[in-house]
C-alpha cells in the first residue's frame, strides 16, 4: 500500500486530515519545513522536530547536483543522510532548472541544463526525475513538470500545460511504488479554468497518490490565485491530498486552507529569519529596525520559541552584529509562527469554528505590530 | 563576599578546583565557552549549557561599542541581556584595542582609538574597563593592561609591564566589590622571568579575586609558554585561580593545566568550527577535505555530541553548500570536544592518574585521523 489520506473533518471548504507514510504521519492542512539542499537552513533537525514539522521538502535538482543522487543513495537515502526519520516530500526539480540552471534547454524529451553550481550539464527528464526520487528515498515524490510562466497567452498555457501531462503519464510509469511511498501529479494550466479542469482530468484519469497544484503565487493577484483554487479543489478526487506548491504568506495559507489544500511549501518563514523579517499574528516585523535597539520586550509576547525568550534588543543586537544567531533565533521563531498557524487551522477544522478563526487572524494580523516602547 | 575559589585537589603541578560565583560555580580546571559579542558564534545558548560550558567569556570591547554598555545596563546587563544564567567573565577590551581598532594612542592615561565599526572616538581607562564590567554586571572582571607585543626587548616589556601595574593599581581602585564578584590582575612581562615575577608581586601586593596571565601565545614557542607558566605560577597564590588567558590549542591546554593553570579562554574551537576544521582525539581533521565526501563514518565514533549523529560525508556536504548548519554542528562539536577535554583533565586530577591520562592524550593525538574509507 501507498501512502494513504485519511479524511477527518470539513468545516467551511477546509478540510481536517492525515497523511500515512512509510517514516510517519502528517497532520493536514501541513506546512512544509524546507530542506533544499538536505538542511533546514540554520535549523538543528532536533529543532526541526521540537517546533512540530512533521514533512520536510527537499529538491531534487539541488541534491541531483551535489552531493549527486548516487551519493545519497549510497549513503542509505536521505533519511539515513540527514538523519531526518520523519516524512519527506521531494520536488522534482523541473521549477528550480528554470530559476536556477543556465543555458536550459526543453524539449519533449525533458530539459537539458547546466548547472548554476559549476556549469557542468545535466539532463533531467519525467523518468531520471522519478528515479533521482528513488533513490533520494523521498517519501512523497513530484512528477517532472514545466512550471508555466505568469503572465502567460491561454495558447502558451495550453500547450505547457499539455506538454507537463504527457511528462506525468511518462513520471507515473517511472514510479515505483513501495508501501508508505507515493507520488504526486501537478496540475498546471495557468489562470485558465478550462485548462486547470483539462489537466485535473488528465492527471485523475492516470492516477497519483496526490495531486499538486503548481504555477500560483508567481506574479498573479492572491484574489486570482484564490479563485483558481475554489474552482479546481472541487475537481480533485476527495480522499487524496492536495498540495498548493510553493506558497505562502500566512494570509494565503489561510485563504487557501478555507479552498481545499492540505498541503503547503514556502521557503518565506526560512529566508525571511534569515533576514530578519519575523512573521507575526500581528503581521511581519523587521528586527533590524532600530526602533528595537532598547526595547525590552519580546518579538511576540505570547511565543514559546526561544526567540522570544530574549528582548527585541538582543535580537536586533544579533542582526546589527551580524551573528549567525540571529538567523537562527528568527528562523526557528517563524517555522514556530508557522506551525502553530496550522495548529490552530486544524483545531478551528475540528471544532468547527473556522469562521471565528478566520476573523480573528485577519483582525490581529490588521492590528500590525506592537506600539513604540516608551 | 566575593568570588571564592576552593581548591580541592592536586596531582603532578595539576589543580582540580571550584570558582563559586553569584551566577554558579565553575568546575576547574575550565575552558570558557566564547562570547564576544554577547553571543557563541553559531550556539544557541540552551545548547552552550548542554554541552557542559559553565563559564562564558565576553568581551568589553565588543560590547562597548556595540550596543553600548550603557544599552546593557539598562536591559539588566548581560545575564539578562543574553539569557545566560551562569557565570560571565569579561575581557578588559585591551586586547581588542591593539589588535582591532584604528588609530589608537596610548599613554599614561589609558587608550584612545577609533571603532573598527564605524570609526567613531573612544576613550578606555583602567577606570572606566572597570565601570563598563561592572555595567555589563560581569561576574569576573578583568584590569585593562596593555599586552606586550612578542618579540619584545626585555626594555620594552619592563615598560609595558610597569605601566600595566599602575593601571592595574587604578582598575583596583575603580573595582566595586560585590557578592560573588570579582576582578582578576593580569601578569604581564613577556618572556623574562624577572619581569614575570615582578609583575606578580605588584598584583598580589594590590590583592585580586584572581590572576590571569597575559601575554602568552602570542607567537612564541610552545615550550617558552611552558617554560613561563612553570616558572610564575608557583608566585601565584595558591588559594586563587590562574587564568592563562586566550590559550588554546587541546596540548596547550593539557601543558598549562599540568603546569599549574585552572583557567582557559581561547576562540579557536568556535572559530575552526565555521571554519570546517574540527578537533578530535585524535588530532585537527578539515571537513571540507574530498576523502570525506563518500564516508558514512561520524567524525569521532565515540563522540554524542550532534555532528556525530551524521555521516562524514554530510558535514561535508553541508560545508560544500555553504550551509549554516555545518558550522552550527562543528562548532558544537569543538565545544563539546574541548568540554569533554577539561572533563577528562578534572577526573585525572581527582583521581590521581594524571600521568597516564597525560601519556593516552599524547599518543592518541599522534595517531591522526583514522584511515581513508574504503
Amino acid at each position: 500500500m501507498t501512502i494513504r489520506f485519511e479524511l477527518l473533518a470539513e468545516c467551511a471548504g477546509a478540510r481536517r486530515g492525515r497523511v500515512h507514510t512509510a517514516h510517519g504521519t502528517v497532520e493536514t492542512p501541513a506546512f512544509m519545513a524546507t530542506a533544499t539542499a538536505a538542511t533546514v537552513k540554520a535549523m538543528h533537525w532536533r529543532d526541526v522536530k521540537a517546533v512540530g514539522a512533521e514533512l520536510v521538502i527537499a529538491n531534487t535538482y539541488h541534491l541531483m547536483l551535489r552531493p549527486g543522487a548516487e551519493v545519497v543513495a549510497k549513503l542509505g537515502g536521505l533519511h539515513q543522510f540527514t538523519g531526518w526519520q520523519g516524512p519527506i516530500l521531494t520536488d522534482s526539480g523541473g521549477y528550480q532548472v528554470m530559476s536556477l540552471s543556465q543555458l536550459r534547454k526543453i524539449d519533449e524529451k525533458g530539459v537539458t541544463f547546466r548547472s548554476h553550481l559549476d556549469g557542468s550539464a545535466h539532463e533531467l527528464t519525467p523518468e531520471r526525475a522519478a528515479h533521482i526520487q528513488y533513490q533520494l528515498d523521498s517519501n512523497i515524490c513530484m512528477v517532472l513538470d514545466e512550471c508555466t510562466p505568469y503572465p502567460a497567452t491561454e495558447d502558451q498555457a495550453d500547450q505547457s500545460m499539455q506538454l507537463s501531462m504527457r511528462w506525468a503519464e511518462r513520471g507515473r510509469k517511472a514510479f515505483v511504488p513501495r508501501p508508505g511511498y507515493g507520488q504526486f501529479g501537478i496540475v498546471q494550466g495557468g489562470i485558465y479554468p478550462r485548462l486547470r479542469h483539462q489537466s485535473a482530468a488528465a492527471l485523475i484519469r492516470i492516477g497519483f497518490e496526490g495531486y499538486g497544484i503548481g504555477g500560483l503565487a508567481v506574479g498573479e493577484p492572491q484574489a486570482e490565485m484564490f479563485g483558481i483554487l475554489a474552482d479546481i479543489t472541487p475537481a480533485l478526487p476527495q480522499n487524496q491530498p492536495r498540495y498548493l506548491m510553493g506558497v505562502g504568506k500566512p494570509d494565503d495559507l489561510v485563504g487557501a486552507v478555507a479552498r481545499g489544500v492540505d498541503m503547503f511549501d514556502c521557503v518565506m518563514p526560512t529566508r525571511s529569519g534569515r533576514t530578519a523579517q519575523a512573521f507575526t499574528p500581528r503581521g511581519t516585523v523587521n528586527m533590524r529596525n532600530a526602533r528595537h535597539q532598547h526595547d525590552p520586550r519580546p518579538l511576540q509576547d505570547d511565543c514559546a520559541c526561544p526567540a522570544c525568550g530574549h528582548s527585541r534588543a538582543y535580537l536586533h543586537h544579533l542582526f546589527r552584529q551580524e551573528e549567525m544567531l540571529g538567523p537562527m533565533l528568527l528562523t526557528w521563531h517563524n517555522v514556530h509562527y508557522y506551525q502553530t498557524l496550522m495548529t490552530q487551522m486544524r483545531h478551528a477544522i475540528e471544532t468547527q469554528t473556522w469562521a471565528d478563526f478566520a476573523t480573528h487572524f485577519d483582525e490581529t494580523q490588521k492590528l500590525g505590530d506592537i506600539p513604540l516602547h516608551a
